[in-house]
Order: C-alpha cells, then sequence, then structure tokens
C-alpha cells in the first residue's frame, strides 16, 4: 500500500511556538513545541504502519559526520526515506579533501547547504553544531557534538519513549554511568526540567559525576534531584532508569563496573511498571539477560528514533518552504 | 520508457517452496527455489532491458558491510534501486560507534531492523549473518562472511551464469585456485550437488585444498568429486573452469603460481562451448588476454548478480509484507 | 511544487556538436557545446528554483572516489538526485576489495557499468579517468585525476561563473597559487583558450609555476600570457582573479605565503567589477574577511557546480538512450 499524506504544513495558531530553524541543544525545545512534535510523532507511527509515505520526495538531506555513527545515520537517513526524501551522506567528512587538513566546518556547510534542504551534522567537537548552524543556508541538525555536549535528538526520542508510557509530570528518573561524558542524559535532564514534579538522581562514581552546568540548570528551574554512588538504594524509586555506557577503564580499581549495571538484583527491586531506557551501544552495563525484562524498553527507542527524527523533519522542512 | 510492474507476489502453489526468509548458505536453496528464482530472474532482465521498475519504492535496503567491497555493495544498492527502492549505506561497519569497541553485531541488527525492510550484511567471521539473521526482525541477506565461509548469492549468480547457457545436469566443473578460502567455490559447490549427473575436479595445491566439510556433502549427495593438482589434466574435460584468486604469497617456493593460471595452453585445451567463470577481483591467475575468448563469461555473471540479486529480494520483500 | 520537466533530448541540428559520451578533459569541449551546456545549466537553474526535478528517476549515478572529497561527491549526487536518479557512492574506492591490492580501475569499471547508467570517478594517477573511460560501457566523468591531472567539470563550473556575469571574451585572468599542482587551475586555461582576446597571467613562485604543456597550448591557440611572481604588480588589471591553494611548507624559507593570498591591499588595487574565484577549500591564502566582499564569487561557484552537473549529466544520459 502507498499512502501518500500531504505536507503537515504549520499552520501558525496564536500561541503556537515559533517554527523550529535549527536543532541542536535540547533547551530549544519549549513544552507546547515538544507537544506539537509529539503529535507529528505520533502521525509518523500511524503513517509508517500503513506502509504509506508523504510528499518530501524533492528534498535531500545531507548526513555531515565527522565520526562514524551508523545507527544514529541510519535512522536518520531511514526517516528522510520514509518521508520520501533523498539523502547524501559521508561517515568521514573529517577526511573532507584528500589534500588539505585543518579545514573549517563553515565552509564545508556553506558549500553543502546548497546540495541539500537539510544539514544533520555529527561533530567531534562541542560547539561544532552551532558553529555550522550560524552559517547555514538550510536547516542543521545535531546528531551529536563533543564528548561532553548534547545529543538533542536522542534526547527528544528518550522523552517521547517515556511519554507514550506515562504523562510527563511527577516521575523519578535515575541517570546510571559515566555521566560526565553522557550527552544523551545531559540532553534528556535538560527536557525533563520543563515538566513538573520530576525528581532526578545522578548515579556515578564521584569522579565520573554529571557536570556542574546540569545542575545549576536544575536548581534555576526547581528541578528536585541527588547525587548518588549506590544505584541499589535508588532502583526501587525510579519511574525510569537510564542507564549509560561504562567503560571499565575509567573506573578506579577499587570500583566494580557491575556496581552501576543491571542485573538481578537490580530488577528485582525496581517498580512493577519501571522503564529501562539506554542509548545503545552497550558494554558490560546491562547484560543480555535483561532484554527479556517487559520494562527494557531500549529497543523501543531506536524505532521511536525513527518516528521522532521523521516527525522534527517534517517542522524543518515546512517552516524552510 | 518507464515501465511500472506490480509486485510479483509469491502465490503459494501446492508443491511450490516455502517462502525465504533469509539467505545464509547456499545449501536453503532447493530444486524448486531455484527454478522459482531463475524465473523471476529472467523477469528481471526482461524488465531492465525495458527500462522498467517495479514498485518497490517505499522498501529500504540496508547494505551493512563491515568490511568493505564496493562492487558487491553497488551490486545490491543497484538491484534495489532498480526495483525502485531506497538503500541505506555503510562499507565500515565495524567502527559502528566512534566510542566503544567490541560492540555485538546482534544489537546493531534489531536496530537497524526498525530502519530497513532488508538488511544485506558482509561480516568478517564465519558465522556472523546467521547470528544477524537469528535477531533480525527484517530478512537478512549474507554478503559473505569469513575467510571459509560462503557467498550464497555469487554462487546463485554463478549458477544462474551457467543455466543461462545449459542445462544444469551431466555437467563437469573444475574449480581452480585458493580453495580453502573460496568461499564462492563452497557456496557453489553445495547448489551444484542439487543437481543430477555433476562431476567436480578441485584443483588445487594439496595445502590450499577445498576443505574436508564440502567433499563430506558432495559424497553424502552422491556427487562425483576429484582433487587435483594437475590443471591441464582436467581442462579439457570441464564444462565450467571457475577460476578463483590465487595469491602468490600462498604458494610454497616450488610452486608456481601460472601452474593454476588460465593461459593459451589451458585456452587451446579447452572445451569449444567451455564456461570460464570468475568471482573477480583477479590477481595473477587470469591474464587480461583470455577476455576476447568468447568462452569468457566473467563479466556476463556481473551483469547476472544484478538480476538474481532483484529476484531474491523481490521473493524476501514479498515474503514478509 | 513538484514541476516535472520532461526529457531534454539532444536534437540533431546542423552544425551541432556531437553528442558527449565523456568528460575527462577540458580540452574536449568546443564553443558550441561550452554554449549548449551552458543553455541547459540556465534551464537547470530555473528548474530548481521552482523546486522542481527531471523525470530521470530509473536512471543510476555511481560515485567512484579513490580519494574522499566529500564536496565534489555531494555535488554530483546532489544534481543526479534534482534530476530525479539514485546514488551508488564509495568514497574508499582504493580498498575497493577487503582481500586483494593492486586491482585494476578497468576490471572495477567494468563490473560497475553493469550497475549504473553513469560514473563519476576520482582517481589519484594521472590519466585513471581516460584509463576507465575507454573500457566502460556507460559515460565517465572525470571528478579530478592525480595532481597535475585535470578537474573539468570544476572548470566548466568556473567559467559558467565567469560567463554569468560577463561575455567571455576580452578578459584578463590571473591564476595565483601552487600553480604546478592546481588541477582546476589546468582545466579552466584549457577552456579560457577557446575564446577571444583572453589574456592569462600566471602569479606563482618560479619553482611552483604552472607546467609547460599549458604553456604550449596557449601559444599553439595564440592566447597571450605572462608568468608573474609579483601579485600586487596585476591584482589592477585583472578581471578574474582565480585564486587557489597555498601549502606555507611547499614555499621556500625566503618567500612568504601573504605574497600569493588575497588580502585587504590586493582588495584595494583590483577593478570594481573584478571577479574572485576560488575552487575551495582554502588554506591561508583567501582569508574570510574577503567573503562579503561584492566580488567574492567562490560561494556563488559551489552553487553553479550543481546547476553544470546538472546539465552535463542531462547530456551524457540523453546521448546513450
Amino acid at each position: 500500500m502507498n499512502v501518500v499524506v500531504p505536507h503537515l504544513r504549520v499552520v501558525p495558531q496564536p500561541g503556537s511556538p515559533s517554527p523550529l530553524r535549527h536543532v541542536i541543544e535540547a533547551q530549544q525545545f519549549t513544552v507546547p513545541l515538544l507537544m506539537d512534535l509529539f503529535d507529528r510523532t505520533r502521525l509518523m507511527e500511524r503513517i509508517v504502519a500503513r506502509g504509506g509515505t508523504l510528499d518530501y520526495q524533492n528534498r535531500i538531506l545531507a548526513a555531515l559526520f565527522y565520526q562514524p555513527s551508523t545507527r544514529t545515520r541510519f535512522s536518520f537517513e531511514s526517516a528522510m526515506y520514509r518521508l520520501g526524501g533523498r539523502v547524501l551522506s559521508t561517515e568521514h567528512a573529517r577526511v573532507f579533501s584528500s589534500e588539505i587538513e585543518g579545514e573549517q566546518v563553515e565552509d564545508s556547510i556553506r558549500v553543502i547547504g546548497n546540495y541539500a534542504d537539510v544539514i544533520v551534522i555529527r561533530h567531534p567537537e562541542e560547539g561544532g553544531a552551532q558553529r555550522a548552524a550560524q552559517v547555514s543556508p538550510v536547516p542543521v541538525i545535531s546528531a551529536g557534538d563533543g564528548n561532553g555536549g548534547q545529543h538533542p535528538t536522542q534526547a527528544l526520542l528518550d522523552l517521547y519513549t517515556i511519554y507514550r508510557e506515562r504523562p510527563l509530570n511527577g516521575l523519578t528518573i535515575a541517570f546510571i554511568g559515566e555521566l560526565d561524558r553522557a550527552r544523551t542524559a545531559r540532553s534528556l535532564a535538560y527536557l525533563l526540567a520543563k515538566f513538573d514534579r520530576m525528581k532526578i538522581f545522578f548515579v556515578s562514581p564521584p569522579e565520573l559525576q554529571v557536570k556542574p552546568d546540569i545542575l545549576e540548570y536544575l536548581e534555576r528551574h526547581g528541578v528536585q534531584y541527588e547525587l548518588e554512588t549506590n544505584f541499589e538504594a535508588v532502583a526501587g524509586e525510579a519511574d525510569v532508569i537510564y542507564q549509560t555506557r561504562i567503560r571499565p577503564e575509567r573506573l578506579t580499581g577499587i570500583q566494580d563496573p557491575r556496581q552501576y549495571a543491571i542485573d538481578s538484583g537490580i530488577l528485582r527491586r525496581m517498580k512493577g511498571n519501571a522503564m529501562i531506557l539506554h542509548p545503545l551501544p552497550r558494554t558490560v552495563e546491562l547484560d543480555k539477560s535483561v532484554d527479556d525484562d517487559p520494562r527494557a524498553l531500549y529497543f523501543r527507542q531506536a524505532i521511536n528514533g525513527l518516528y521522532v527524527r521523521m516527525a522534527l523533519l517534517t517542522m524543518l522542512l515546512d517552516s524552510c518552504r
């Protein structure tokens, strides 16, 4: 079945959020904009389920990855294809030219902005996506920048995954792992702060704890949070357990990576209706035995990533027509 | 001309082969399934010749190559395009994430299975494609796994190339080269064993001979075979000479790689209606002077690869609708 | 808006240029062929501006890059998409097979010629594109070969950029930079030689000057040229300043790379209606402060590259139907 659905134009309503231009950091998203995005996302779910498509066939997405990340790249590219569009793609943008080193992202964007209608960039430096957006003639979406930067579209799909299960207020969320480098956790914390009566636990060895900028943001927005080192102590309280990668080599000799892993003991302590999220890929912190637990939603996150990115692309492409 | 042909649905006939789910090894293919595939392949030849296409425009193929193989990848991707479909592609899946090592193929497949309708995988380990198929929500096609594994679609196109020239029975086939690592020869031997009165010569230095698992399979299926070291001795008997790569550094000092190469002496001994096949790329074992011989079919194999893969994709995509 | 425009068939007119088969070097282009190309290019500009497309949806372009060059590759691929077509792509064709070294481009082309309707090749050796064209069953376009070879489509877009501003006769053009390796400057010099009353300055340190083959060509075609080392001396005379990359490490100790750079002093000396071209990427020879000067056309070159390549693809694809 080939269902063709017409463009979803952003019809400006009184009080509606202003159209998106670029997607660089999670803080950009207001609650009304998130709700608009999630409405579109539900619609995308239905269109894909029916085997339908949309009529963006003359629009081109450029995936400009300075570091390979096949899954994130495929997620965006598949989203563009499901909308009917086309894709330009590189996962080695760092070797942009065979001849010179040190080329700047700004020139690349100004050139590629002539060849594509939207650019998805993964950049190794914090602020790389922002630099791209400043000069781009077309919308730029960050697909992650730097180790301690953000990954806003991952946070959007994480939030949507929670939202599909439970209303977005009064939730307790525990982030576990190497939180100083967990850009997905950073971005999601910014989004959670926009909703009411949220409580956040950050569970990590002290030297790998989340950076102060996040905590300051939460304080400014009146969000309750606690820093923890003991996963077991909070496992029973959390509505959402957001596990991130642990590289054992980053732990000191006295720490056991299993302290920050989900195992059968943690599963027993967890609430019956809790959700386990993980941005993937995983290392030692999330055993495959957890995959069969009904609370494990990390593969659901992957499919939601498709729908959220489709919805986001329609927003950006419609607003720049 | 833009001929649009409707889907070729697998209409279950009494006694028809059961629909394919994954393509992992040549042994999967029964003779009726092969004949069904080859009928579809002929149809694909005609559609491409007319400049036509099919209506798979909402279907996405993901090419997930852990090792680069531009030709095989392009062959699959072109097949998907000629069907009207879309393509996600990586030839460096090994560096799947920029941040961690040792990620397992299973998680990648479970995620990518959300973004594509069929996955083509080239994996460096024997059994890698099988592991992928076991967890995949969508059909998986092996595009080669391991040095001593299989390359089933290459064998299908090889067999189709023979079938286009001659009925598939009573043929004598000589495989020449480094047969211990020739996964294309391995896969083709499995297919040949399904037909009547086939005779196979394996011509190779003893230390590079085909592995015992193939020979045991042939014995179980009553196929006559002989191990040979002397190419000249069998060149005159073969209906098909299947030459594979020889890396001179794998031969011992006393052996001359030219012993296992096709040269003017071999050409003179060969039957007038014999066929020369080679999976390409070639090194020293197949001189360019052979290209003009009318018995040389190795570039014909390449175009047949397109048609066979188109046909195979229609089988897989139709059966999972 | 989705404007579909029918094929632009090459209708042979009395005295019209013969159809193009391959695009390997700038010398191939006669003035009538250039004018035909530029007419098509103008049409492409209008089609893209209207958000339209053409009906090449069953045609496939293969981008076969032996060296990465994301921008040039994206320019060709975007052009094919804007025509409605499909794209096969690799930027690591050198590792064409995971198993062998030293494979020759000829076999690759003969195989890929079955999978695509046109091949764009970037090859590291001078003559690589010509070797490809000699065996290809489909049109081949060089996207640059060797350090001292050519880059004909860059020269076509450069010439088109000049042509959009000024009639192509009686112009003074100054090439600045490492001219011995500037394949874009080499290709453009060949094109300029086809027009009347052109004067060319080659401004470079003597040891990096343009190679004699170009000068001999200009002499044979009666084009006036001068070799210069002093940029300031010619900046005021030029209608077009074509700046190319300078790698400071190639200059001897006594030379200052700023001698061959565009700075505020050069800008003041330049004619008010001069044009500054640069093939990009840039290093030290072109400061970002120049970007805002209305005479700077190098980002205009990038968008013109899209239109020229669209036009060129229609010529090649129409002529081989």
